[in-house]
């Protein structure tokens, strides 16, 4: 049975350094070495970054939009505010926090063929909103349908 | 095997035409339609928009809500803001990428005897923030659990 | 072939007493004895709230940020904001609705070794934002990878 269990059965961890405050980084290309590597044809791609100031989604990643998505952010919730967060722990990263909550660490994308079912301009991200560099650990979970 | 194989794997493509400008369109018939044809009675449905500008959520679909719901993205993100996208592309589209990547272009939903478990005013919609009509291209895989 | 069906499939459902308006519920512990009782090692946990006014989330859960989630919220969907949801049935929830549709109902989590994927401060929460207590249907689906 261990055959069944192999083809069903595929995980990795992307390990990051990220600069912090709202960094965005393409993970696609490690995103697609993983579903190379899972020879997982047909399914889905979980990806999860672990820890509560950070985000996955996807988005056309280019320089513009970059410095859109953060002032789009930085209006939901400023970084500057004062959060009751502050009360806790005293390191200034409530905003982080908030944005995280508000869109949340996982997406989940097809895969056909082999290859995730993306849009030519449609690339997956994490964004870090912690208010320092950090190692990010993100899992990437593929799923055989 | 194949047997086993048919019951875990199903996939697909539902085609629409949008008018654009945030149009909200159920379609969660068409989503059980491909939980019926996949034969699958329990598991999940991940379903996925392809490209940038849009995204897939659940919402009480009536009237007013549509309204409410474009009405609450014009303060987040509004049409005629000055965005950085604009230098890369000019086709003004920018509150568009901004709404999809906030959002996000997919929504998981578990089956149970053969069912996706919706309430009943709880239905799936696609929104396309694109400032023109679209062709788009939504994935449905079905994962048996 | 039961054996393999039993690890593939597994399904339960949790049921929450709410007191609406934003309540923040910390469901990580009921997730993890779903996970417990599924005794799948290497999978996926997919949470969906049924209904159309919550929506489930990833939260450091400390008293501080479940203020400042609800007060972010309170800016993006205000609670007494003319909605024109309340045409169609008149009871003053509209703010629920955008704010569930936002935030959307569901969340998946990697499980590794039988734990899930979430860091120290990282905990799954149901937001009910309704204007009333409710009664909560949790969906957990465990997808073995």
């Amino acid at each position: 049975m261990a055959g069944i269990w192999d083809l069903l059965n595929f995980m990795a961890q992307i390990n990051l350094s990220t600069k912090g405050f709202n960094d965005v980084i393409d993970i696609t290309k490690k995103v697609e070495e993983v579903v190379g590597e899972s020879k997982i044809d047909d399914g889905v791609a979980i990806v999860f970054v672990v820890g509560s100031t950070a985000a996955i989604t996807a988005i056309e990643y280019e320089p513009g939009l970059v410095k859109d998505i953060k002032e789009a952010l930085e209006k939901i919730a400023p970084m500057n505010n004062n959060y009751h967060h502050e009360e806790a722990w005293h390191d200034g990263n409530g905003y982080a926090h908030i944005r995280a909550t508000l869109m949340k660490p996982s997406l989940s994308v097809p895969i056909e063929k082999g290859k995730l079912c993306l849009g030519t301009w449609q690339q997956i991200v994490l964004i870090d909103f912690d208010n320092k560099p950090r190692e990010r650990e993100i899992i990437v979970k593929i799923i055989s349908s």
